[in-house]
């Protein structure tokens, strides 16, 4: 089924599970992919930046989009964003061959005018192919790309096969009340917008309008939970919940040894065998390791899926 | 009283009240100031990048430090950065002849290399005087100016009058940790470490070795009591307190709205009669004020400053 | 007489003279002035990125401006930019007091998306009035900051005191010849051109469509020149003037210690006493002062200004 | 052969030839390597930016590899600059074994502190192996990486396969003068020098103590002329060639244009077949190539390989 937009709920994004040598880690795929289904996954996205896509070759890359396309029952969106277009469409193409619903594109970070970004989109949609529904990332922290709801507005409109955004700016939630207004006003068709930024404001951005969460927080039911509670109207209940991860979500959130402390995490909870990077990876000293497990254990008191 | 490396505690950034006009609000200085002595502030830190000093003329400046010198009785640290060093000299001698206690010194955005870092500190003690302690202002997020602890070890060691750390790296946890192995180790003289970020990790960071926060969040009583809870090795209870704000505190960190979230705060606790910000100013629209109310709402709940 | 539209020929960008103390060489600045008039200014641009502006405190700035605006015949733009709007009115109103017939402005680094870039010129506008004439500074390399030829169009669109164009774009000669095309279609109003990028691409931007140079290489008589051949439509002897000066030029491009190169040979050729800046500074080495000497030597066999 | 710190002379950074159609042009590449050596190639780097490195899939790369190793007869470096070590390895295994003399590494461009650049360096020695001889890209404008002398000796010192140095600082020419008295007394080993930036400083840095030059000008044939001539102590003769080349020099050197204009020339000069690159690419108006026709017809006035 490809993606359309109206996706909703929780997309994690997934790390990429390796051996302590620096080789994929592919007997723990299955596994990861079934910890992402029981923790209530609507979709899954492979290949992001958290995935570690880019110290991924081509074959690999390929490899894990195939395992997880036969192992998960929902829909699969991959991350193809590249420096060049041969190797977006090479990628993107496999990867719908392989069961993919879709596709995640990121503008690399020289873009700066509204005009560089538009044109970028209409290039990458002439190389992935109109046929193949793709999701835009938003995400300046880190791509230093700067989109304005217009540019993002004009983009969905060239393109019918956009069906998705990527959430991620930061401050965002005026961004998502500015599309939803456009979208009441008439001028931007049905999209889904799924937030990301660890789920740092998950909390609030389901009240502007979000459809869900599309991060990889390293405990993905309470994602879900919250995005439930939020559509319940159950406003008090989501709070609470988030609130109570909320320590864990700001530790994760940090830039440099996110990926780490999630890794950590999953680890603990069985997700993967190992918390292990391709390299260059970041590390964690004993005394990191020590804080999260003390924010585990105060989170445990809450929520009991922490008592690790 | 010359600022000195044994300082501690809290050392709120203060806000510049403004009129609605853009005029500096004169009248509100000392309230505010009041407002920050009874919050538990051990010292006082103005004219820093969330003080707006950027957009202050040079009299204006003077104003301020004069007036918040007077009112104050704790030590006053001056923020004096500035793109040429004529400038800084020029704020830094006539602010300590106001009764300021030191001077703090932000690296300029250009500066890449180790040996840059260390040769413009070089210059801006020549400039200031060697008779002015100072702050170093490690901040690399707004700044982009990345200091190795190594680095920061040679400007003290370089520097007499180098008194202070401003500690807002992120992530910072092992920065604070390496530093303290320094002067462990007996290569690293006596240093206070203040820490900012907003107050993001204040809980670990006081773990990890800090002397106390310079940080500006609208509710510095949390701040002064979780470094009151954390020293003394009431580890629970500092945590409680610093979860029941995080909420809060994660809002008020968001890039290019925080300044107005915290003003928008501050006011509500009167602690200044406006929210205005000399333009160019970033504002709040009503859905985010109305979160802010709700945070205040849960958050009154566990801490009863927050009932407004 | 303000500024306007038809505003042509060569706007050198000034230097700042300092003593080697690092204070304004005040009796430096009337030699100055006299040096650019004979070297055959239409115009003069004062305190611009390369006049250290960000050097200067604003009683200083002022002086400069009222010391130039009497001794010129010329109008004197006066660059205004600042990280406040209340120093940039401040400093745009005083000057046009004291004789200015313009004020220059540069967008700050942080702007990234279109609306961004057109809101802030809004603001400027708002904040130095409408009265006062304007340059927009058009300066990516430097300011981070890219401008689209669409962008251009609707600041000068907006704002009936918008009358020139500093361009500095790099590549920027298509920028040129987009803007000269939105006029013969109509969409743009008449607007100057003048080019900087210290006059690396001037035998082209003249052919192109530009109006003149707004730059501070170290012989101006040579932009002059070139602006007038191009003119006249003697194209080769264009060309043969300018290629004589390229490897100088080139030399004075350097990031970095640009400036330095610049006034090095602005101090042997008897426009300033001293080659000093004010802190921070760049210096030259005994190398590049020969390499410096060896150029003036070979260009002099072409051009006879140069034979010091 | 391997390569070693006795390098000398002109490593042109060849350009990939594509098929209008965005595929490899097989075919142009034995004709390509063919004008490199008859042009006075003392080695060929391929691979590069400017070999649009970044848009090729890992089998495309390599088959060049290949071909350009079986056709040419002097020592060949790759790029092999990645996100990943992994890829980096594998690029670089394979291009050793496909008879590459040594390969080249760029430092990633989040880079900042001199401990992040020789850590980077370490990781990258111990993925490529410590048996390939490797150079190490300066190159700041581009990657905004600043790597100081000292930290350039302190790479060179770790690591005995590293031999050259690709020189691209800008300004730089202090920098080869440090290098170089590091070596004088005693504190560097040998290290080639070979320098980039387009040639565009190339005359004065061979007077510093570069060993030669490792850039794409499309008249090859003038820089090795220049280093032979600046070799043969014949400094004006040099500097004359140099100075009738330097108008196209500069031209090419257009950051964003400057690949097109290059393989514009060289496809005039019947280097490759067609001007074509691989998407993203950038485009020259009609005006541009007049321009650079322009330059042609002038440079042919003294240098007759221009006549084209």
């Amino acid at each position: 089924m490809p993606l359309d937009s109206s996706a909703k709920g929780l997309f994690p994004i997934a790390v990429t599970p390796f051996l302590p040598d620096g080789r994929v880690d592919e007997s723990s795929v299955d596994g990861m992919c079934d910890f992402y289904i029981q923790a209530g996954a609507d979709g899954l996205t492979i290949l992001g930046i958290m995935g570690e896509a880019q110290k991924l070759e081509p074959e690999e890359a390929l490899g894990i989009v195939a395992r997880v396309c036969r192992r998960i029952p929902v829909p699969v969106i991959v991350g193809v964003s590249s420096p060049g277009f041969a190797a977006m469409r090479s990628l993107a193409r496999n990867a719908m061959e392989r069961g993919a619903a879709g596709v995640m594109i990121a503008p690399p970070p020289s873009l700066r005018t509204d005009d560089q970004i538009v044109g970028y989109y209409a290039q990458a949609v002439e190389a992935v192919g109109e046929d193949v529904p793709f999701v835009v990332q938003d995400y300046p922290l880190t791509l230093s790309v700067v989109m304005t709801p217009k540019v993002i507005r004009t983009i969905v409109q060239n393109h019918p096969s956009c069906v998705m955004l990527k959430h991620e700016d930061w401050p965002g939630l005026e961004k998502i009340s500015t599309l939803r207004a456009f979208q009441a006003e008439g001028s931007l068709r049905p999209l889904s917008i799924l937030t990301g930024n660890g789920g740092l404001f998950l909390d609030f951005e389901m009240e502007r309008g979000a459809d869900g969460a599309m991060t990889g927080y390293a405990f993905p039911e309470m994602l879900a939970d919250v995005i439930r509670l939020s559509g319940a109207g159950r406003r008090d209940e989501a709070h609470d919940l988030f609130d109570a991860h909320l320590p864990l979500v700001r530790y994760e959130q940090q830039a440099g040894i996110g990926l780490a402390v999630r890794k950590y995490v999953l680890q603990k909870r069985g997700a993967i065998r190992h918390d292990a990077q391709r390299k260059p990876a970041s590390a964690l000293s004993a005394a990191a390791k020590a804080e999260i497990d003390y924010l585990l254990s105060r989170l445990a008191r809450f929520d009991g899926r922490a008592a690790l």
